[in-house]
C-alpha cells in the first residue's frame, strides 16, 4: 500500500516540493549576512511585493501560529478584541497563543454559514460594547481564506466585510494558511483578494502547499512594519540563517510553483468529491471549493477504511462526519485507489 | 576575493553542512505525521538521548532565542529572577524576549572574569532578597557554554556552580548556542558537561555549527517536559513539518559531523590566534578557547582591512578592540589569506 | 425625591456602613508596620479563618477584578482554561483582565439554567481536549455565588460540581462578590459553602455589601498561599497602609454586620419582588434568591420611571427586560416609593 | 514609650490625616455612580487640574506600584526600555511589576550622584542601541522626585533632563511618591516641576503623606488618557466605589493639607539632621533635602537604639549606614526624644 498516499488527515503531512529543496541548496553558497539582511531575503521580499502589486514589507516566520499571532498583535492593543468566525483556527487551535502574543487581548467569535463571517454578525461585532471600559474593545477582524472547512470568500464578500471593518475604524487580517488554494479558486490576483478589499496584513501560508517551514507576514501598512521587527525578535522568530527561509519562498513562487501546487491540490479534491457524490451512501457536505471535503459516511464504512490503513479525521464533528484533505502531493492514482476502497467498503458494509 | 571567506563577524553567516541538506532531502519521502509525531523526530530524540546518555525529552525549535526563553520559562515563575553573567546573551541581545516568554520574570546579572560567573557572585545571587516580596526571587541560573567571549567553563567550575545552585533550591539552564565548540575543547562527554553537574535543561545549539534552523531543547527533568509541549505550541514554535527540523539534527549528529565541525571551527580560531600573536602591534585578549577571538588592533590597520572587504565587529568594546569569529566553514586558506592581509595592513599603517 | 434611594442599577452605588468607617478611624492610631505585617491585618486574617472554620491565608485587595484574577492565576497555567458560566463576570466584564493576570490563559464558557453551571456541561468541560497540545487545557472552575442573575447554588449543587472538578484534577474558585447574600439565603456556614464542597480559593467580596474597597482572597491551600504574596506585589495590589483595608474587614465582620447587611439587601429584594408580582403587566423572571431581580416591564412604563429619575439597567437583554438591584442601604421606604411609582407608571401607560 | 513615634523606617507607617478621614465620611452620603462617574471624582480631577494649571486627565489607583507601572505602560511598547536611576524604586522594589504591566519591557539603569540621573548618562541612555532589533529600545525616562535617598532634582536639572528626553523622541514619567516633599523644598509650582519641564505623566503620590490608599495618575497628554481607562480596568485597579478614593484626594488637597504635611515632614527631618550633625560620632551622608536621612552611626549605638524599641533600616547599605525617615505625623517631641536617646547611646557606646 506504500506506493499510494493513503492519509487524508491534513495537507501538512505532505513533504516538500523538490523545487523548494533545490532553491535552498542553491542559496547554500558562501557567507551571507544573518537576520534577513542578505540578498536572498531581499529578493524574496521583492518577489512578494511584485506578487501583491504593492510595495509591502515582508517578514518570514516558521509557523502559521506565529504569523497569525504576530500579525494580530500589531493590530490589537492588550485590551482589544479580535473578531473571527467561531470555527477560526485562532479561536480553536492555538492553545492561547493569540492571548499570549498580545498580552491578553481576547477573541470575539462571530457566526456565519460555510465557516464564513456573516456581514450582519460583523456589523454587530464591530460595535460590541465600544467605549465600555468593562469590555475588551473590537480592534481587528481576522478572516481565514480559504476557510477551515474549505470554502472561499468571494471578492464581493471580502470587500463587503472589509468595508464594514474599515467604516468602524478596525483593522483587517487575513489568515492565508491556504491562501493559494483560495486564489486559484477565485482566479483573481493576490492584490484583489487582499489590500484592494481592505486587508492590512496577511499571513501568507506556504508550508501546507509545498515549503518546509516558511510563512510570510506581508504588511501593507508601513507603520505597522516598523515595529514588527521588534515583535519578531522578542518572540523568538528572528532566524539567523534567514536566507534559507527566504529561499524556500523563492522556490515556492518561482515558475508559479505555488499556483500549480494549489491547482493540483484543489483538482484532486474535486476529483475526490465527484467520486464520492456517485456513491449513494455518502453525502458530501456544504460546497467544498478548495482541498478540504467534509462528508457523511456510514460508520462501518469509515471503520473499514481506517482498518485498511487509510487515515482521516472522524468523530470530531456531527455523527458520521469525516474530513478529507488533499495536498499538492496527492495524485490521481491516490484518489482512484481511495475511491475504489470506499466503494468496496460501502458494498461490504451493506452486505454485512 | 570571492574564493575566500572574508567575513569573521559571526558563525551564523556560514551556510549549512551538505550532510544536513542531504538528511533533509532523505526524509522528504511520502507522508509523515505532523507536529513531531513522525519517525524522524522520534529517531532524533532517541539519538540525542544517546548522546547525553540519559532518557531525555527533546523539543526542536528554530532559534536560540526560543530555546533559551522557553527553557527558562519552565524554570522560573513570573516573579522569579534568572541569574546570568552580565555579558550573557539573554541579558544583552534578546530585545526583552526572556521577560516576554516568562510574563515579566527579570534577569539578575552577575560578574566574573572571562565572561564566566564567579562562584562568589553566584553565592550572593542565589540569596539575593530571598523571601522579600518587594523583589523578584532567584529561581534559575543560566550559564553560557561556550561563553559569549569564547571561553569555556571547566568541568570543575560547572560542578561548583551547579552545587551552589542546587544547594539553594534553584534550577540550572545551559545556553549551549556553541555547545559543541565547548565540548571538543573540554574533550569530555555531553553528560559530564550537563546533568552530571546539575544542569536541568539545555539549549542545544546546532544552527551556528552546521544546521539551517534547528535548536534542541533537551530536558532532563520529565516533570518540566510535560508542560513544555504547551509552552512551545502557544509560543508559535510547534512546526507542522517537524520531520525536517529533526532531519537537520540527524544529519548534524550522524558520523560525528557536529564534533568535526566544531573541531574545524576551533582549530581555525587557534590558527588565527597563533598568527595574530606573531604580530607585535596586535595583542590577543583573554585566553580564547573556542572559535571567538578578541584582540587589540591599531585602528589604521582595522580600517584598512575593512576597506579591503574583510568584515568583523569593531567599535563595540574598548578602544581598538575587534572580534573575530570562525566557523566550521572556515578553511586554512581563509585564515592564511586574512593573516597575510593583516600583516600587510600593519606594515602599511606603520609606514604611514 | 432626594430622600429616597431611587437608583437600582447596582449594589456598588451604595456608600459604606458607618461601622466600617468607625473601624477605620479606630485603627488610625500611631504607627503600624506596612504591607500587612501589622496587628490589625493579622486580626482580620484570624477573624476570617474563624469565619471559615479553617486555618486560611488571607490577602486583602481593593477590587473584585483583582481578587478573581489573582485567585485564578494561582490555579491555572498560562496554557490553561478557566471554566465558568457564560454569564460569568470574568467572561463578560473584565476587559481581558483574566487573560492579562494569567499570561494568556483562556476562559471556556459553559451553559446552565439560572446562570448556574449545569453538571453535564461541566462534565464535558473538564475533559475538553485534555492532552491536545493545540488547545488550552482545563485547569480551574470558577463559580459565582450568588450568580450574576441573583440565583444561588444549593449546597448539593456545589458539592456535585466540586466532585466533578476534583475527580478530573482541576481546581475550584468561588467568585463571592455577593458571598454574604448567598450565604444568608442558604442559611449555612461559610465552610459548608466553600472548602467542604471542594472550593480551593474564594474571592470574598465585601465592597458591594458595606465596605469601601476591601475584598479578601481566602486561600485554603497553603501551597497556593506561598506564591500569592508575590503575585499580589507584582500586580500593584500590595497596599502599604494595609491596616485600613483590614480595618474595613473587621468592621464588616464584627457583630455580624456582613450578615445583617446581606439580610437587609435580600429582604428588600423580596419585598420588591412581591410588590412587582402583584402588577399584572409585569412579570418577574427566573426565581431570584438574593438581591437582584430581572423582570419584564412594558417599555412605556420603564421609560416613565427613568424620566422620573429612577435608574436601573435596561436594553441590555431581551426586549423589555430590566434589572433591579437592592443593597444593604435600601430601605422599606425606598421600595414602597418605587413600587408606588411603578403602579402609577403602569396605570399611566395603560391609559395612554 | 508609646506616646512617641519611635519608628523611622518609612513614611508609610504613619496613619491618615484626620482631614482625609473626614472627607471620606463627608462623601458617604446616599448613592453615587460607580467607577469614577460620580461628582466627587470629577471634583477631585478638577482640583488636580487646577493644582497643575493644566487640563489634565486623572486616574485614582491604590498603590504607587500601580501608578508607576500603569503610567509607564502607556509610554513604552513591550520591546521598549524604561530608563531610570539604578536606585529607582521601579528597578529595585517592584518584584517585576513594570515588566508584568508592560508585557516584558525592560528597565535600563543609569548612574548619577545623589540618586539623580546624570545628564551625560541620560544622553548615552536615550541613544542606547536605537534601531538595533536585538535590543530593547529606549522609550521612556522615569525620574523619582524626591529621590529614594531624599534628594531633589532642581528645576534646572529637570528641564535639562526633559530636553534630552524630548530631543530623542522619548516620553517622560515622574515617580512622585514623595511629590509634595520635593515641591515644598523647591518652593515652586506643580506645573513648573512637571509639564513645564517635559513630564508627560505623573504618579502623584498621596499615601505616604497623609491619605490611606490614594495615588493619582495625572496625564497631561490626552491621547495617553484615552487608553488609560482600559489599562486600569484590566489591571484590577478600577475601584467601584471610586468616590472614596477621590474623597481622600479632596481631603488631601483642601486647605493645603498636602503642602503643610510635607512641610512638617521635611522640617522634622531637618531638625533631626541638625541634631545628628552635632554628634561627632555620627556623620550625615549626602545632602538630604526632604524627609529621608542617611547617616553613619557606630554599630554599638544603633544596636542600643534598636534594643530600646526604636526602629529604622540598617545593614542594607555600606557598613554602619542607617536610614531615618520622618513623616507628616512626626512631632518635635518625637525628634527630641530620639535625639536624646542617640546621645545617650553614643555616650554609652563610648563608655563601653
Amino acid at each position: 500500500m506504500s506506493t499510494y498516499n493513503t492519509a487524508f488527515t491534513s495537507d501538512n503531512i505532505a513533504g516538500v516540493s523538490p523545487q523548494v529543496l533545490e532553491a535552498m541548496a542553491r542559496c547554500n553558497v558562501g557567507q551571507a549576512d544573518p537576520y534577513g539582511r542578505d540578498a536572498c531575503t531581499m529578493q524574496a521580499e521583492k518577489m512578494l511585493s511584485d506578487v501583491f502589486e504593492k510595495d509591502a514589507r515582508v517578514f518570514f516566520v516558521t509557523t502559521g501560529t506565529a504569523a497569525n499571532c504576530l500579525s494580530l498583535s500589531a493590530l490589537t492593543p492588550p485590551w482589544g478584541a479580535v473578531l473571527c468566525h467561531h470555527e477560526g483556527h485562532i479561536n480553536h487551535d492555538e492553545c492561547g497563543a493569540p492571548e499570549f502574543f498580545n498580552s491578553g487581548a481576547r477573541v470575539l467569535t462571530l457566526d456565519g454559514a460555510n465557516s464564513k463571517i456573516d456581514p450582519e454578525a460583523l456589523k454587530w461585532g464591530v460595535k460590541h460594547r465600544v467605549g465600555d471600559i468593562h469590555s475588551s474593545q473590537p480592534a481587528a477582524v481576522s478572516l481565514t481564506q480559504a476557510t477551515e472547512s474549505g470554502s472561499v470568500y468571494s471578492l464581493d464578500e471580502l470587500c463587503m466585510l472589509g468595508a464594514i471593518t474599515k467604516n468602524h475604524g478596525l483593522r483587517m487580517h487575513m489568515d492565508g494558511a491556504r491562501f493559494a488554494n483560495a486564489l486559484v479558486t477565485l482566479n483573481c490576483s493576490p492584490a484583489e483578494m487582499t489590500w484592494k478589499c481592505g486587508v492590512d496584513i496577511v499571513s501568507f501560508g506556504a508550508t501546507k502547499n509545498g515549503t518546509m517551514s516558511s510563512e510570510a507576514i506581508v504588511v501593507f501598512d508601513k507603520k505597522i512594519a516598523q515595529e514588527m521587527s521588534f515583535r519578531i525578535k522578542r518572540s523568538g522568530q528572528l532566524g539567523s540563517k534567514m536566507r534559507f527561509m527566504a529561499a524556500q519562498m523563492l522556490g515556492y513562487l518561482e515558475n508559479d510553483l505555488w499556483l500549480n501546487n494549489a491547482r493540483q491540490s484543489n483538482a484532486m479534491a474535486e476529483l475526490l468529491k465527484r467520486g464520492l457524490e456517485k456513491i449513494p451512501q455518502i453525502s458530501v457536505l456544504g460546497s467544498p471549493q478548495t482541498n478540504i471535503i467534509f462528508c457523511k459516511m456510514p460508520k462501518d464504512c469509515a471503520d473499514r477504511l481506517l482498518a485498511q490503513g487509510f487515515s482521516f479525521y472522524h468523530g470530531k464533528w456531527e455523527k458520521d462526519v469525516i474530513r478529507l484533505v488533499t495536498s499538492f502531493a496527492t495524485t490521481e492514482q491516490d484518489i482512484q485507489y481511495f475511491l475504489s476502497a470506499v466503494n468496496q467498503a460501502v458494498g461490504y458494509a451493506e452486505a454485512v
